[in-house]
């Protein structure tokens, strides 16, 4: 069985490259690094109950399970190559694989990912994917970089995906919009944004040769800045009124719950980078190329700690970070 | 809590490499490819209830995961250099954390293996590693080399994890030795093969210039070999009394046993291969100097499939496959 579920996954996962000497199907694949290149890799797991619920589309899972994994190799600048696939399912299941296998494919040929191997193996739902990719020797983003005085920016909008995830828990009425058509809309994009995140590879690339530290905002932006600060030797302070909220999330929820969502929600698979403030033009430039938005939301200053202030100066409370895997 | 886990298993995966310009703690690692290789990767599950009953030592754990990997290198003929480690708990459990890496780390300090990347999430009880070495350009070995005429080999002995499976799952007076000592001796060994199997990956690398085709035996034989012979369209007709048993094996077993332990018992860990015949001399030499010694155990034939005779030439008959993940 395990052979014939690789299979169904193979054939979805058909992308090509030149750079694959040796594919799915022996112990191993074979692959030409480019030259003049480092190898960029992670690797991260999503377990049913913790990082999705049981009911997930199992498109959306496939597609989000690489989705993760291409925004760590984003926040790297690198460009992803090849990825490996390791599924545990509860039993042979050739519909939930090959859908699986659907929107991971999607989302790889978007990117021009090859599948190259992988596992199949049956237990209690999960699945770990690891990508490759490369930069050119000595490029790569870090989070170590950030200097005092940098300015701080994230990409597209902050706190979608929480958002998506209040209404599934608190389906109640919620909206604030009397429109209900317009109130349906704003909801299917925030379910979009939760299921089928869009990694920021090209503004990854983009950023290169200009950001000076770099993270992908997974577990919330307080605590993924944080990390950043804590590489760094640093501090930040943000402007609460300067983080990007969608027009969506404010149609659901108030002004409050936005900010709270934008500082602490995780899965919103934006970058958050430090450039010396004097490159926000060429950052513009480059990120317009790219096919997205940066917006300046604060400054790297000394000390230890991510703090947020709003619009009169006065600090805001925040909880201490972001979404974390053991709760106890 | 999922900092400090990561941190405890870093910690005790010190190992060192030039070629790490950074490891973990960032979104990924960045890793320098040696030029003129390529890279090789594979990637590997292992789950609570499935490949380890619940109870199992975290410490042999973490060795396994990481050995079932370097075994897929090894029959590429790769060379180990880097891992990645995506753990799931089901609750942070330090002390568990602390032997896993422990067991890990012995395993990777033996072969070289810096640990780059990792992810540790809350469910149920699941190891994932991502192997990745080099092999020079153009080497590697494959499943699909092998030729009519070829030889037949495999490394070590057989069956041994597989006769230890049984003495858990059936400890009754199984035992054929009438000396207790004894016949605890030779039990410890067949579980210390179980438990820590020793990836033959000095082996693989003596082997990629003379082998025809390679694949490790962790399916069981039979079915390992199956592989070979459908990747390379041909059949292998192997010799009962060839195959290579560990005296620890004969005095638990008796001879049918044994034999059904050899062709069909899971987690060998050797490397089956093939090699023109007029090469067996070569081969001895070359894993005597990989502290490796290999059995010839039959030939290449034209057809489809793994036959198996017994001393009198008569067709012995065999299961279909070995182990599967999937029984239904």
């Amino acid at each position: 069985m395990e052979f014939e579920l690789i299979d169904a996954l193979h054939a979805r996962a058909k992308l090509r490259r030149g750079d694959v000497a040796l594919g799915i199907g022996d112990d191993a694949a074979v692959l030409d690094v480019p030259s003049g290149t480092q190898l960029v890799a992670c690797t991260d797991t999503m377990v049913a109950g913790v990082h999705f619920s049981e009911g997930t589309d199992a498109t959306d899972l496939g597609w989000k399970s690489l989705a993760v994994n291409l925004s760590d190799l984003a926040a790297m600048g690198a460009e992803p190559l090849w990825s490996l696939l390791a599924l545990t399912l509860p039993e042979a299941d050739p519909e939930f694989v090959d859908g699986l296998g659907r929107g991971f494919a999607e989302l790889a040929a978007r990117h021009g990912v090859a599948l190259v191997g992988g596992d199949t193996t049956q237990g209690p739902l999960s699945v770990t994917v690891t990508a490759l990719g490369t930069v050119p020797c000595g490029t790569a983003l870090t989070r170590g970089g950030a200097h005092v005085g940098d300015a701080v920016f994230v990409t597209g909008t902050l706190g979608d995906a929480a958002g998506a995830l209040r209404l599934i828990r608190d389906p109640g009425p919620v909206t604030r919009d009397p429109d209900k058509q317009a109130a349906l809309q704003s909801q299917s994009t925030l379910f979009q944004r939760m299921h089928r995140p869009e990694p920021r590879v090209a503004a990854g690339r983009a950023l290169r040769d200009i950001a000076s530290a770099c993270i992908d905002v997974s577990d919330g932006l307080l605590a993924d800045l944080g990390h950043v600060c804590t590489a760094s030797g640093v501090a930040a302070a943000l402007d609460a009124d300067a983080l990007p909220v969608s027009a969506e999330l404010r149609a659901q929820f108030d002004e409050a719950a936005c900010l709270g969502f934008a500082m602490t929600g995780g899965d919103d698979y934006e970058l958050c980078f430090t450039a010396p403030v004097e490159r926000e033009s060429a950052i513009e430039a480059a990120l317009a190329r790219a096919g997205c938005h940066a917006t300046r939301i604060g400054r790297i200053v000394a000390g230890v700690g991510v703090l947020v202030r709003d619009a009169s100066g006065d600090l805001i409370e925040t909880p201490n970070a972001g979404w974390e895997h053991f709760r106890q």
